[in-house]
């Protein structure tokens, strides 16, 4: 725990340790885009919480960002780099607002310390692991709830397909597609990955794309084969040739939830051509981009209904936690390069 | 007017003229496809209809056919082309339809005459001019409806942007979102055409993709030009470049309708690749390919509209009619290389 409220004016003079985002890449992210630096810990003004890190959330989004404004300002050199993180009251001039307490935030960064208005922080109530506030609870777990139920919008017995389905957002997408009742199949990298997904996160089966790699029609034959048949929903994190190959695979008025493009994010270049659109018109299909915060309005029911399947067990949450604010840089580069299963974060 | 049924036994050895797809394009149709034959009319057996075709229409789709089966059986070399029609009951051996009725029917193809049992017809009352039962109150009217207010959903203010805009989906298309309350652009092809879209179907703006031929981004700008910003709906007749260009082109929350794909049927080759859905996720855009006839159930609705529409001078139908049946290649064949304003379609 944190020294309490009236003990914090002793520790100014903290140190407050920053990861910069030093340049942005042009190709692939690496460690000399980032920058470890220590300044002094800020203090509130009026109107402010002083928030301390403690849990810092890895996201490929979190590349997208450094290409320019999306539904959000793009990243600038010299900043602190962005990311979502769990922190922890230390100071409060704000009302609503107490040392000790818990709440979300896009705006504190890759940093020991931030002041921010209480506008930008989400209260959260305390829980057992903490962690979860992360992962099932937060963005991952509403991203995939929201996304497969509003967007795919699946029915009971039809096929759900989902990419990157050993990370976070898609192991849930699959629990959730099972719980409702479909026949779920999962692309992930790597025979690994894929066993955990069906022996894990309970799938019905997984495809490895790296099996195929620059071989779309050997992808398409091995889908069709572990979807019997073609796709009625496909949750989309990658974008590029996996996209293309499922939108080919989809059976008439199928819907497609368009949640990333972690394939797109990490490299430049153009982004890639995707032609199985053509097959949009005769078979009605429907394509759809979404936002988890878009669906923010119905955040408690969806929670309680995440909060049901984990408590009676039916839905598993993996997490991959890393220690140490430095190890945040290696930490997104692995994520971008598939490396993590289940939600990655660091603790700080 | 034809012979009632009463005469209809004396004209028996009737002379019907048929026009064979004799075989499949594999790049441009052309006339050698297409063979016209003679055979003796039909007569009809217990439980179907003789009818005789009064006009063909010409659509676009009767080119994607050729390419395989959609929502419907691709087509086979030596068959009568297939095409929708409005034809005229001589000969019913089925209840429900009598002499001189007039029906709609997707069956009877390119020839004079044909059996048909009586659920392949819908019965149409006639109405002056007849021509309208295949324009505004047909396929195109109904799919211009349909597409633009259940897919495209616009709303009063909004930018709509339609392509094939002189033809007779894109004619209404336009002129529906206006009577909506948007601001209409057209995308068409050639200063004439442009022309037309802004003078006589009243949008707004008109842009000639073929003045931007091969340069995306030059169609871009001028796009953006016309619609003072970017496209809240799209409405694609088209796919390819022009479908890329508009995506690149979308206001967050846009949505785009997939009704055809015109640039896409006549050559062969792959599709064309797609790579402004790349920012469909951060823009929210959503997708969705459709065809008429899954809105069947509010035809009737759909054609009280139209007809109020039509009847006030507030939607102006434009017809591209062509006499002969033996003009039908000819006048598909002009059809896809663009050459009609309004709906075409052949009287026989």
């Amino acid at each position: 725990m944190l020294p309490a409220g009236a003990a914090w004016e002793a520790t100014l003079n903290t140190i407050n340790r920053q990861v910069l985002l030093e340049q942005l890449p042009a190709g692939k992210l690496g460690a000399e885009h980032f920058r470890l630096t220590e300044t002094a810990a800020p203090a509130p003004a009026d109107g402010e919480v002083l928030v301390k890190s403690r849990y810092v959330a890895l996201d490929a989004a979190n590349r997208a960002w450094m290409l320019g404004a999306t539904y959000r300002a793009g990243l600038s050199p010299g900043q602190v780099m962005a990311g979502a993180s769990l922190v922890e009251v230390v100071d409060s001039r704000a009302p609503g607002f107490a040392p000790g307490d818990l709440a979300y935030t896009d705006h504190a960064g890759w940093q020991d310390y931030a002041t921010l208005t209480a506008d930008k922080l989400l209260r959260l109530e305390a829980m057992e692991p903490l962690t979860h506030l992360m992962s099932v609870y937060g963005v991952a777990g509403l991203t995939a709830y929201f996304g497969l139920l509003e967007c795919g919008r699946p029915k009971a017995g039809e096929t759900v397909v989902v990419s990157a389905a050993a990370g976070a957002v898609g192991s849930f997408v699959g629990q959730i597609a099972k719980l409702k009742g479909c026949r779920t199949v999962g692309i992930a990298g790597g025979a690994e990955k894929c066993a955990l997904v069906t022996s894990e996160f309970g799938f019905d089966a997984a495809v490895d794309y790296k099996a195929h790699a620059g071989n779309g029609m050997g992808l398409y034959q091995a889908l069709q084969a572990a979807c019997g048949g073609g796709i009625d929903v496909y949750f989309d994190n990658v974008s590029g040739e996996i996209l293309d190959t499922c939108l080919f695979a989809m059976n008439p008025h199928g819907r497609v939830a368009l949640c990333g493009a972690v394939s797109m994010y990490d490299g430049g270049g153009m982004p890639y051509g995707v032609r199985g659109l053509a097959g949009a018109v005769s078979k009605r299909l429907s394509l759809r981009g979404f936002i988890v915060s878009d669906f923010y309005g119905q955040r408690q029911a969806a929670l309680a209904d995440l909060k049901s399947w984990v408590d009676s067990g039916q839905l598993k949450v993996r997490e991959d936690v890393i220690d140490g604010l430095e190890n945040l840089p290696a930490a997104l580069i692995g994520l971008l390069a598939g490396e993590n299963v289940g939600k990655r974060m660091v603790r700080v």
